[in-house]
């Protein structure tokens, strides 16, 4: 598959359902003209201005009206694309948008792959790959927090860092070169102290977005509290209260949670997936056993586990981690021991733990009157704003795929600082620093391949 | 509540969801104040030309940026509202486009009610009442004889038939008032048969628009198909066969579908709701007499019964009938004798049989080698494209409020032909030739209530 393709390409741009609008896009370099041939206005699309709307009819082929539209014209290379393009704002509805859409496909256009609106504005320059992928995030973003780390990346938060940090890595090389040119002569151009202290900041701004991630991750993506523990501890109840809703089936009886039940809350701007499972233990029934089966896999996939105990039956730490033998791994752990409303001598409070190798954190809490609830909720969102070494940054690193270019960032930049330490020529030195300003570049798209622009194109909606 | 609101409103325009865009509508005197409050562009929108298109930023009361946005500028009366309105562009998704309208709202803009953006339109004389209750039908067409019937009202075709029914009623109207005028000189200006003749005229024009209501309603809402019959008769697999996919369960043992299943389709460009029920029988457990209750309320809704017949079982149409006993209104059946396959001697027909005042047709079919089953879609298309009394009209009346004011015409000019023939004075009969003006009035909303316009707006989707 080569990377450019001329043709002209034809999508609905807002999503599927009845809605007052539908907008479908046309981009190319025929848009104009493929979109005069389904429209009839009072002017031509292709005698009016750029940034102008025109109101007009869209007809199929045997000449029937299909909608009273608008179109806008969009001229390259002042559009998102970069090219010519047209915006067809037609009734809502997925009759009549389908309809257009199919007229403009038969009038020359091609349907438009996942994301590739976008995919085009940045091979035209009109964004960096940061900042396309931030356009994905911002459309998925369901919290403030989402929301912050994506419109900043789109701003060109990430991309600005980047390039200061690699600006620093070509002046390093520069120096680094520049000695080579002179190296027969002798001559130390250089201090190797002030390239070690360039690369030594360098690298303290690595090791930042690196931390960040940890944080950032949790931003995009949202968090999972998995909900584990016995039969009538009262997952659901404190599921249902976390949540303020009765989402999942309580009762007295054990067992009432068979399959895992998932929704979403926003706690502190960041999304949180709470999802209530059958529990961890024992099943002696074929269904039971199934929802058992689940809890454990979520679990392992979960970014939090609340093992939530009935503080009657046990207040034994060693108990409450029994349950998660054996699943790894298990990152961060808070264990709950609820209904101490039953018990006077209990108060709520919350109290950090180190327990044959897990960090963690006891609350105390009651499903049925609310104590400890609020701790419980702090306790969920401080474990996920550990920002010790992310520093005074104004953006977050949210994709793996630019925590792993910092990762091989900062081993490029090891070997250099090692090769420098080890009084290596500056050749060898300066070749881990360009290593380093390669992958920096992948972050921004400068450097790419058409295999990591298929990975993160495919993940678009169609229309973006 | 009063008819008209100079309120600034904002609304979503777009389906909810994740797609490349969203359009939020500001429309009222102050639109492109309150707008200019949060967009941030090179330009104010207030000094931009009306239709141009301005990139900008879009920010929130803090000063975080929000997202970047296109904006358009409609001035009026040249809008869809007939008011000054802006339309906002932003990337899709949920979160943004929300927070988008917040800060709409805090600038002083108030959520638009459902359908309060037509509602304007129409109050600014942009569009006819028929013309507004036509743009909620476009957007919900799902085949292509409701796009056709709603987009052809939309264009007018209605809105122009009562209009000349309307000037020639008034054109009588003159001439019997015109009449009065003289009437102490006890001159007959007007020939009293020519009065009668343009009557009905008008008469045969409103009899077309009803007889059309038969099949319109069909073409806006689609028809609804119950498959009834005994257990294991075949019902789901018929259900299967007409969809062309295996959306029941069908196994061998009596009673596999228990609730009731819909599914959609279109057949010659309408839709069809296909709905497979659990049978109509004598139940003996608990679940399966829920499932024949159910399946029995369904029959009573539909527009067509299908009642299934396993063809080894029983030929007689009376047994077939027996099962929709008290079962009313049941207006359209067909008796599907099922499995003809298995019967050497049964070939693929239908027959069309009028038993026990119940008109009807009885196809004969099998499921499971297709035989038939074309017979069985034509009769069900023919069962809903009764076109007799409609003539060359080149719109259908689709809705029960039009088809209202089509009888309250009748009865009025009704009353009118008898005074006209017992010989009354020209006043009486005026009187109610005024009155079926007056209702046909009320098709295009010359004459209307704020409780039509209410009932008929909050059928809308809001941001249309």
């Amino acid at each position: 598959m080569k990377i450019r393709d001329d043709n002209t390409i034809a999508a609905i741009a807002t999503p599927i359902g009845e809605g007052a609008i539908a907008v479908i896009r046309v981009s190319g370099a025929e848009a104009i003209r493929v979109s005069d041939r389904v429209f009839v206005g009072k002017k031509k699309l292709n005698d009016i201005e750029a940034n102008a709307v025109q109101f007009g009819k869209v007809f199929d082929a045997t000449g029937r009206l299909l909608d009273e539209v608008l179109a806008t014209v969009f001229k390259a290379p002042h559009s998102y694309t970069g090219e010519d393009s047209v915006e067809i704002s037609c009734h809502g509805g997925v009759y009549v948008a389908n309809q257009i859409l199919e007229e403009l496909l038969a009038a020359g256009a091609r349907q438009a792959d996942p994301g590739e609106y976008t995919k085009r504005a940045f091979l035209n320059g009109k964004m960096d790959l940061s900042q396309a992928e931030a356009v994905a995030d911002l459309i998925q973003a369901r919290s403030e927090k989402a929301h912050w780390a994506s419109v900043g990346q789109l701003e060109g938060k990430l991309s600005e860092y980047v390039g200061l940090l690699r600006s620093e890595l070509l002046r390093l090389c520069a120096l680094l070169e520049l000695e080579l040119d002179f190296s027969e002569e002798g001559i130390e151009v250089v201090e190797r102290a002030n390239v070690k202290k360039g690369i030594d900041q360098v690298q303290a701004a690595v090791d930042r977005m690196i931390a960040s991630y940890a944080v950032g991750k949790h931003y995009r993506d949202g968090v999972s509290v998995v909900f584990a523990g016995r039969p009538n501890a009262g997952k659901s109840s404190i599921f249902n209260a976390l949540l303020k809703e009765n989402r999942a089936i309580v009762s007295p009886s054990p067992g009432t949670t068979r399959d895992y039940i998932e929704e979403a809350v926003v706690l502190g701007g960041v999304l949180f997936r709470m999802i209530d499972t059958a529990g961890l233990h024992e099943a002696t029934e074929l269904v039971e056993a199934e929802g058992v089966k689940r809890a454990k896999s979520k679990v392992v996939e979960s970014d939090i586990v609340v093992v939530v105990v009935d503080a009657a039956e046990s207040l034994s730490r060693a108990d409450a981690l029994k349950a998660l033998e054996g699943l790894k791994p298990v990152e961060e752990v808070i264990i709950a021991y609820n209904k101490i409303d039953l018990h006077p001598d209990l108060l709520p409070q919350s109290i950090e733990f180190s327990f044959n190798g897990i960090q963690g954190t006891e609350v105390f809490v009651s499903a049925k009157t609310g104590a400890g609830l609020d701790l419980l909720t702090t306790c969920l969102m401080e474990s996920v704003a550990d920002e010790s070494g992310v520093g005074p940054m104004d953006f977050r690193i949210t994709s793996r795929r630019h925590c792993d270019v910092c990762d091989r960032v900062t081993q490029s930049l090891s070997r250099a600082l090692s090769s420098l330490n080890s009084g290596m020529t500056n050749e060898f030195i300066a070749l881990d620093v360009r290593q380093a300003i390669d992958a920096l570049s992948e972050i921004t798209g400068e450097i790419t391949s058409e295999d990591i622009l298929d990975v993160i194109f495919k993940e678009f909606c169609i229309g973006k």
